[in-house]
């Protein structure tokens, strides 16, 4: 019994290594969670195909099994982390595992596979949308893996009152921007220029140089307050955009002076 | 009397002190900075909905009722600076609180509220339409509060030089392309391009960026030069965004710098 | 004789001092100089606007007075420039007025005015049409005065390597972009990806971010090859206008930095 | 015998010398190479000129013509690549000459000629299509010679890692974009933002700002939600163009200041 027990907790070590990113000892990510990562894009890509409803409805039954077959692997990965959180030291004890599974990260893992499993077969479509639904909560799983997306919101947070400072210029001129050309061309374009709201959305799609094409001015008057906007208010909605790209390069260049001493 | 009188002054100084932004001891903005700042934030968007008549029709009354005592909270903020106004040297002695009262900014304080309540009531569309273009002046209000503008404005002053220059290439650029595509297009479009100002409506569009695709070249020729042109004059149109991003970027990293010695 | 001719050597010295800007001793730019680049603006505004024949036929006669009087001013400028020319020690001697006559600029200068002052009263179209073209000649007046766009310059050839290197390889992924979605549409949609050319001016309008609107691709394959390079390539093409900002910012930083010594 | 083998090789080696630019020994590159690259751009831009229908048919005679001797010129490079490959230390010895030929830059040359000279007169149009797909296939020889390309790639490849982490994030915010437009639109523009993939298009169009103006929202929330995305993820998907544009900028001032040294 003794030597089954100490075998055992020697393989719930190792499965635990290679399912939590910081308990892993190399550099490089552990092929474990390669496969999980793999399949959570896989997962996703394959709920984001089938809203298209032309893909879905050619390819219902392959979708539903191989949505199943996801499913069971989430639900194993699932067991896996529950059998082995006890070996984290927060998790120890009596009631370990139950603290472990009531963590958001352990809850989402659970939604992200449970309703999946009991609605087989259920074809009520509320129920289907439900689950649809509560499968795009798996891009949340990616949570324990993104360190790109912590280092930007790192990043944003070091120059945040420059970027609030330069988006709040921006909102001000945009704000500017929009109630002149409502006066200007509300009464030429009631359509695009008719309130206030309306000549916002015309100065969003300007200003951030995205040019929809749905409202533009017309009138002379118009179009010469619109062309002056445009090349001043570029620069300063701009401005946010250049903040963070250069907070961004600063950001990397201190991690890589760090690394080198 | 004397102890009423101190107590008067006591409670004067305090209101003064959470009123007046730059009289205030602590670092962080006083509760009643933020409150006006909410109010001021709330009055500009009921004005900016209020301008959608869908809007406006379905919640007349209610709409009335809210402006009234925004109105009101504005007149409120108005008198309690008139009485504290003495505590600031600048306006003690006799007619301190009349000089007060003619300052640009007390003026707009006034105007600001002042239309609304007078014309209660009234539903000549005549004076509702000023009462409104007044409300919009409120975004003055802001200026007391706006180092963010403020700081956009000087960063843009000190990098004055730089801008101007960069600004006169971009025009000139701009301008040739347009009397260019003038003589190419005006034949093929002459809606389009059939003057310089509107091809200079074309290369404002086609050169920030925004290409709302109202107007474009459609000749072989046109299409060369058109495609020519933008891929060499978007590097040059951008110049004075890069310009004001990089001044900014050393304006808060000098700011910086002074607060760590 | 002599009081009189060295008081008009005199006064022609001052002339030539408040016409030439490198004569000038002061650091701000003479008043003549201001009034001339005033002038060059104005008669190239009113070139600009005279090309809307709605507003062309309104003022008919009102700009051909205009047009007369802009003519004689820049004949007096003219007058002035040969006759205070010798002053420059490049002009003195016995053809110097004749040799400062055929230099470019002074060239400029002559064809800047003459034909309006030749064609009065000629209403024939087809010298109105010359009178017009040479009118745009004007532009070149301002050479003399264009520090800023020798900024500009002077910041591109300083970059010059880099900005040929990043451009030649915008153009290279310009141009496999194109063929790729040449061989993707071409069979949905030959109007706008029937040939290469065609689809290079996709590309263009693509890449550069202007995005007219009047070629996208509309099959599914075809918008999954537009994404993932409007992606990547967006980066790629705005490449060599990061680098000349970012010379430019050097360029005046240099500048400065000379200055202060 | 022996005279005629030594002068046979010393032209061997001139050869050599001019046609690969490793092995001359000025700064400047050979005038041989300029004519190949001249020639390479030449037929390249034939090619592009060719898919357009009515250019080709217009020219059909003279096209097959300049199409043969750029095929021979072609030919002739070849030919002399092979022979004088022997003067490059890897390819001596018995087996030289085909391992050389068997270089995928060999290979590509060959066949950036050998099909048009094979397949003259035949018009089946089976094979000139093959002919014309083959022609492309020239781009690749520029590789010889690509040194801008690899400077890219070069700078590229610096800051990998922020690029993917840039990169990444935004995609995930792309989607996340995405996502929400479906939900919020899908009801109202079933064709534009009826599945999450229609809508991933739009997102594309819009936070790269190159905004055909195809799929836009329509309804006012999804016209508010689109005006907040566009004001964020302007700034957060314009990451990567300006960390490229930064490593670019740093790459070219190392090599600058190694030049100095």
């Amino acid at each position: 019994m003794e030597h089954w027990d100490l075998h055992k907790i020697k393989d719930r070590h190792l499965v635990y290594k290679h399912l939590v990113p910081s308990a892993w000892d190399k550099p490089k990510p552990s092929p474990v969670t390669h496969l999980i990562l793999i399949l959570i894009l896989f997962s996703l890509i394959l709920f984001t195909l089938e809203t298209e409803l032309s893909f879905q409805s050619k390819f219902e039954t392959t979708l539903t099994v191989i949505n199943m077959i996801v499913a069971v692997l989430f639900g194993i990965e699932y067991g896996l982390r529950v059998w082995t959180c006890v070996e984290n030291p927060k998790f120890q004890g009596k009631w370990g595992r139950l603290k472990f599974a009531l963590t958001p990260l352990a809850l989402i893992d659970l939604v992200a596979f449970l309703p999946t499993l009991i609605f087989i077969g259920d074809t009520s479509t509320y129920w289907l949308r439900i689950v649809r639904v509560v499968r795009i909560l798996r891009l949340l799983k990616l949570g324990r893996y993104s360190s790109s997306i912590k280092m930007v919101v790192n990043s944003i947070r070091k120059s945040w009152r420059e970027l609030v400072v330069t988006f709040c210029a921006s909102l001000f001129f945009l704000y500017l921007s929009a109630v002149l050309l409502y006066f200007v061309e509300s009464d030429a374009q009631p359509e695009g220029f008719g309130s206030i709201p309306r000549a916002i959305w015309w100065a969003v799609a300007t200003l951030t140089t995205v040019g929809y094409g749905d409202v533009y001015p017309i009138t002379a008057l118009g179009k010469l307050c619109a062309g002056i906007i445009a090349l001043i208010g570029v620069a300063i909605v701009a401005l946010p955009a250049g903040i963070l790209a250069g907070s961004f390069i600063e950001e990397f260049k201190n991690q890589r002076d760090r690394g080198e001493r």
